[in-house]
């Protein structure tokens, strides 16, 4: 047990608590710069974490962080300091909300957009229930790109609910913010300004309306139309909310100003608070961007860019080397060019390249458009925010008939961000899109192929690929591509008496676990995982003692078990993820899901 | 060929088209009297789809109807006069816009939200490649609740594209919308109104900035400060939008006015009309709610309302008598109170009943919220909606272990609606889930004991059931009840030699068939069909000759799957529906289908 800082906090002076965010910015960058982690949004939420604990009361009241990547200060604050080195290791603190590691962790969270919606149902129970406590949405501005963010604002209108929306506007959400939103942020925060200049009041005038002091009664006094003058009615305003704010999110003493006077309220209310991205750390202060998430670094020099080979940077410039030739090429993400590589064909195409927010089920509708209009759209999302676009695929891609190619980042499992971003779920949504088809490239050379043939085709075809580099490894035996069926196989296999199947980088663990076994077994890759040649499959396995089947993904409606109910009259093994994945290094994660070689090979020679 | 409208409309002065919009009218009222379909939203927008034809130039202009329930007169200007009494019926025109049968039906659609994101993206292909047109999304009030909009509002930030949005208020979804932007909606109309009387002006002067005329040259000489004063700018202002509005859009003068205007201005710009739904059908106009979608009825004595059984209406009292029992019973629907049942529970506990508007995603993930504070929520959709809900199930709702019942109806194949409304897509989303359980009852008594076990469960259930009701048969064997693996099968089927497999209101076709076949045929009847008891399935069909599985479904990642991969060693013939499905009455659709009693047949005989 670390300090009680939740009892601590009750009593702190504005001062000590300001003291006490340097102290968590400290062991913030120490853990962060040690095992690599989100940085930059994290210092910049340390003030407001500190003054949330201080006027509320967690776990009674509920602090729900959206994405939740900016919990780190609320995590060391509730009991977890002692820990907090083992930030997203193994068994350690997970670098998000969870509800496994603490009461004070209201939801396991990951995703963007929810938090408004679980704080409005939080607040609904407590009203039905008689209980007294608040429910605090902490939402950053670019969470507000979302659309579910706006489904449920227009939902607050039970003017009873004790609901607290923190909006977090650090003008950033991973990159720069796209969209109208943030300009309209923007223009919230000069008209503000503008009135403070106006009427030259002091700082701080901008929450003036909640303050019981002589200069506000005179401005209450003042025509509701002349405040909506200079002060127009915020869009939140619009919606039926109070709104208050812009306020400076990294003073304690204002913070703790406004967050009492939004609790005495008792009703839904959003607190507009601008926070520093970074601050307390410079390089973090100077270059957010960078220091959004990062690998481990040296603290005394700062992340090092080095631009690493991956997945994504291939794809990132053979996509944009495509585009040189073909001017109907068109490039779509949500909020991720950097981490996908599409930031290389931003530079080279920016008026091809459509960075929507994090709005993906916008971003596959927006490219049907693109589409049916003659034009070849590329989206690419993180497998784990995929699971966002089954309908946009369904009904506004494959019913259409419409060309469309989605490359699918961060499949498998993932390493560091843990349970909430692990690539295992995407693909039983696909299969189940009329016509799609979808790949699964393990080396560069595949994968540049298989871009180029669904570029040029008239399907939607989804191509899946790691986070990470692929490098070059000695096979277990020869290989024979078969480019009708779109797979290889072991040239000895009709020898062979048992057969492993799998794709992608897991066939670099099935070579291992060959070369580990007698000679045999023979390989099946697969490069594209859907839809299959049966017959092809059928007639490789035919008659072997063994199909083997390592699937990297969750195993209900998994590759492993479609190709089970293709092979019937086979006795077929799947190996696949029995269910969600806790964060840690990927060599833990293979642990855990039993993927390394001797693993497998073990899990083989029980089954003779 | 019927008249070429769309010619005529350009010469026409606005006086005839007026005359046009009644005869317009008459064709819709007999054609949906006749086949039923959607009527208020249709006859409220007969003007301005007139107004749009006039004003611009489809197909090169694209118009794009938002969900599409409102582009009847839309259909008979643009080819389709002739053939509009087949209205809905099998191989007739659709209830919504379709690719397949006219180029000046933009995109096949009925889902909600998606107009903005396609109207973009055409906009932004056509200034890509030189293309003068015009994309126009049509979208009604009660969309706009969907996030996804409001995403695709926030990307339409390129000053240059000819986009035009027009808001079409008629202040119901539906049934009465919901939430804050609706009263926001509203708010604009009473604004405006409040200038119009201040000036002392002529109707009209809602659209006065933009008519060059010297009363308005004066307006536009008055400071915009002084504009912003009554006229606040508009929530689609502060996204960086051109508004324009709100404008009477049953006036077609008014109309033609506005739409030149916009498109001179050549950049996005939102009108906001407002139409009266039901206009021109006194029954309708009355009842607006009523004659949203309607079924075949007289059109001189209007919609008789019989409250009809149904396993929806079923399910609304049930919940309703539980939720007298259990106060920890809510219920949530996204705009579809009358559609589910569930009205009957919002008049007895209008305290635990929300309606979150055409919000899907929100509305699990604020039940997700209620679920978490101990309560026990059921939210009830719509299958073909449900596609937009798999990341919530996964990351807001599994992933934290916490119980919450999904209703699921007009699962499996829907009468009328057509290609975007069959319930055939959303088991493999439920299937991925982890912890997930599915159950199809067949009868009303099954349909009250799984309500029952899964609100008393601590997973994540899902109760699919179809449109329609339920309605007593004579089987063709004695069932035996099974209730830990949740099936039912024939109490001979141990001396049988074939096992059709199925769930939910095929059965009783299934029970036709297994009449009209030898007596050699057993049948499983499946009331849980996820997880299955596979020892159970393996046991009860060992050494049969066939089992043939009967699978409303589509083919991919269905049950038919699902159980070929664990009855491997064993003839299994998966019958389960290929791909998309278009309109037409029940009984059609199962003939397209294969799925008659003498189909089946005749696909089991010929499999021997």
């Amino acid at each position: 047990m670390g300090r009680d800082y939740l009892s601590e906090l009750k009593t702190m002076t504005p001062k000590e608590m300001q003291a006490l965010s340097g102290e968590l910015r400290e062991k913030i960058v120490s853990a962060v710069s040690k095992n690599g982690g989100h940085l930059a949004s994290n210092l910049g939420m340390v003030e407001a974490t500190i003054a949330l604990h201080h006027v509320f009361d967690s776990p009674h009241d509920k602090i729900i962080f959206d994405v939740g990547h900016q919990s780190y200060a609320h995590k060391i604050l509730t009991g977890r300091e002692d820990e907090f080195d083992t930030l997203r290791t193994f068994g350690g603190v997970s670098g998000f909300p969870s509800r496994r590691e603490s009461e004070h962790d209201v939801l396991t969270e990951g995703h963007s957009g929810t938090s408004v919606s679980s704080a409005i149902g939080i607040a609904t129970a407590n009203k039905m229930q008689g209980n007294d406590g608040y429910a605090i949405a902490v939402i950053g501005d670019g969470s507000l790109t979302n659309g579910m963010v706006y489904e449920a604002l227009n939902n607050c209108n039970d003017k009873d609910l004790r609901l607290i929306i923190i909006v977090n506007d650090n003008e950033m959400s991973i990159s720069k913010n796209v969209g109208g939103l943030p300009k309209y942020l923007s223009n919230i925060r000069i008209s503000r300004s503008y009135f403070r200049f106006k009427r030259g009041a002091k700082r701080g005038i901008g929450i003036l309306p909640l303050l019981g002091k002589p200069f506000v009664k005179l401005f209450a006094l003042m025509k509701n139309a002349f405040r909506r003058l200079f002060l127009k009615s915020t869009m939140f305003e619009d919606l039926g909310l109070n709104y208050i704010g812009p306020v400076d999110g990294n003073n304690i003493k204002k913070l703790v100003t406004v967050l009492t006077e939004a609790k005495k309220r008792e009703m839904p209310t959003v607190i507009h608070i601008r926070t520093k991205k970074g601050l307390g750390y410079l390089p973090a202060e100077k270059e957010p961007s960078r220091y959004h998430g990062v690998c481990p670094f040296d603290k005394d020099v700062g992340v090092i860019s080095e631009p690493r080979e991956s997945y994504s940077s291939f794809v990132g410039a053979t996509l944009t080397e495509m585009a040189d030739e073909d001017e109907k090429i068109c490039a779509i993400t949500a909020a991720m060019a950097d981490g996908t590589g599409l930031n290389i064909f931003q530079e080279k195409h920016p008026d091809r390249f459509f960075d929507v927010g994090i709005a993906e089920e916008h971003a596959l509708t927006f490219g049907a458009g693109l589409s049916v209009s003659g034009l070849k759209p590329v989206v690419a999302l993180y497998s784990t925010f995929a699971q966002r676009v089954y309908d946009q695929l369904l009904h506004d891609v494959s019913l259409q008939n419409l060309p469309l190619t989605l490359l699918l980042d961060r499949c498998g499992l993932v390493e560091g961000d843990g349970i909430t971003h692990q690539g295992i779920f995407d693909y039983p949504i696909f299969t189940a899109v009329p016509n799609a088809k979808i790949y699964s490239p393990e080396t560069y050379e595949e994968l540049k192929n298989v871009l180029s043939v669904s570029i040029s085709s008239d399907t939607l075809d989804v191509i899946r690929y790691p986070k990470g580099a692929y490098s070059e490894y000695e096979c277990a035996c020869e290989m024979i591509y078969d480019s009708e069926a779109c797979l290889a196989y072991s040239k000895n296999i009709s020898e062979a008496k048992k057969v492993i199947i799998t794709y992608g980088r897991m066939t670099r663990i099935a070579n291992e676990v060959i070369k580990g076994l007698d000679s045999d077994t023979a390989l099946i890759k697969l490069v594209r995982i859907f839809p299959f040649d049966k017959e092809k499959l059928k007639s490789l396995t035919n008659g072997k003692e063994l199909v083997y089947i390592i699937d990297e993904g969750y195993v209900n409606g998994g590759v492993g078990e479609k190709i089970s109910a293709i092979l019937s009259h086979q006795r077929v093994h799947v190996h696949a993820i029995e269910g969600f994945v806790e964060h840690g290094l990927l060599s833990d994660l293979y642990s855990a899901c039993k993927f390394t070689r001797d693993d497998i090979i073990s899990a083989i020679k029980n089954l003779k």
